[in-house]
């Protein structure tokens, strides 16, 4: 399966008064990770909403363990990849290093999402198109 | 003119590793509290978008002076009202207080706009309704 | 057990392009709702940074089930309580309603954490004060 | 003077739902860019928190002009650089490019701040250390 792996510099504005990432923030971390895991399997957000008509991936149920904190000035690495596909939905692992230190992980389970023809306005999950779970198929 | 008090309280996650509030932060305050302005006007923006077909008010030219910081567990006021009209532009003038002293001085120049009939997708600028600037005189 | 209940104002800048809450907002609504149920016990945060010598109560493990998703203009009531207090770590739930349906749940593990006397800078989990929990317990 | 440049992918969770940057998100990336610009000249914010006890460099002056918008999915270039030194204040400029095109340009006014040795957790403005200054001049 695909890895992609980021770095992300911790910024000032991401901290708080105790001086570490406020945990949200590594919430939007995996977020943006979880897009760049489908630019890197050559899928890009905004081509996949005009090309397959899809108006997203919304998040159904997240999971995220805060073992290490951060802080700024940090460069952190994250590794993201596709858990699982199953129908209609399909899950991504997330995990933030520190140096060689697990700090962050997070599993997200997503469902992906089309504008609804029958509902002006209304959405409606659909099978993930074969052919997106094929690109992220590594030849071994 | 009608003039709208709102109180925010400062929370944690708004503040920085100074433990004062992360200054973008006072940006998003008076964002929301312009559009709680217009909703005291009685123009929600959620219904604005349908009524006028509006898309927004995007920001063209913004200012801020900060003069005294805040910290989390404080309550500010935020008092905001429409400086000026213009034909299709206005300025929003928002004044935050801790306590009796003006703490922070935000002035915003935003523009009315409307999805372009001839380009599919694309905004342009448009005269403001005279039915929304007259929901800001406040009799006198 | 003492339950909070705030509402909390969706804004346009909590929203994402699909139109609706930007998913890491709900983490955040929540982190400052645990913020609000210990003050409505009688403990804002400012004043037990101050009394306790403690840091935060940073979070260990994170769990959100999405259900429905919200839009800017949308009031949603937030109820907030402690499902458990171990030792040092305590679980908050928080259930977010869209009018009667329960549309966001979340569950925190947060820990009880000071500064560390023997490492400068350094921080360390401790028990929970029982003045603590004792501020949660409602005469039946 | 030293320019930093830098790239900047706009990312989902930072666009609104006309689909574009909801605004404040350039005042944060304006403020990452400023600690960048310190990095580039060989002080990241940490070591100068550290070596010149200092407290931060707290806007007290922000302007903004929003001039061509842009959508998830853009990289876009920041330049940045210092205007002018003052005694304990500064300036610095943002030019934020979408392409060939100016899109957005940040002024910000900040000032050198430490903590007040005479009051416990206080701040004072205090003569930017020649040898600061001394980084940013590029020799000619």
């Amino acid at each position: 399966m695909l890895i992609n792996r980021r770095t992300v510099r911790i910024e000032w504005g991401d901290c708080d008064p105790a001086g570490i990432v406020y945990f949200p923030r590594y919430v939007e971390y995996f977020d943006a990770s979880t897009a760049h895991l489908f630019a890197a399997a050559g899928l890009p957000k905004p081509e996949m909403l005009k090309t397959f008509k899809m108006a997203g991936y919304p998040m159904v149920d997240l999971k995220v363990r805060f073992l290490i904190p951060s802080s700024f000035g940090d460069d952190v690495v994250i590794e993201s990849s596709i858990a699982e596909w199953r129908r209609s939905s399909f899950n991504v692992t997330h995990k933030l290093f520190r140096g060689d230190a697990l700090a962050v992980e997070g599993f997200e389970t997503r469902v992906w999402t089309v504008y609804d023809p029958d509902r002006p306005g209304g959405l409606k999950s659909q099978a993930v198109p074969e052919e997106v779970k094929a690109r992220f198929v590594v030849a071994g």
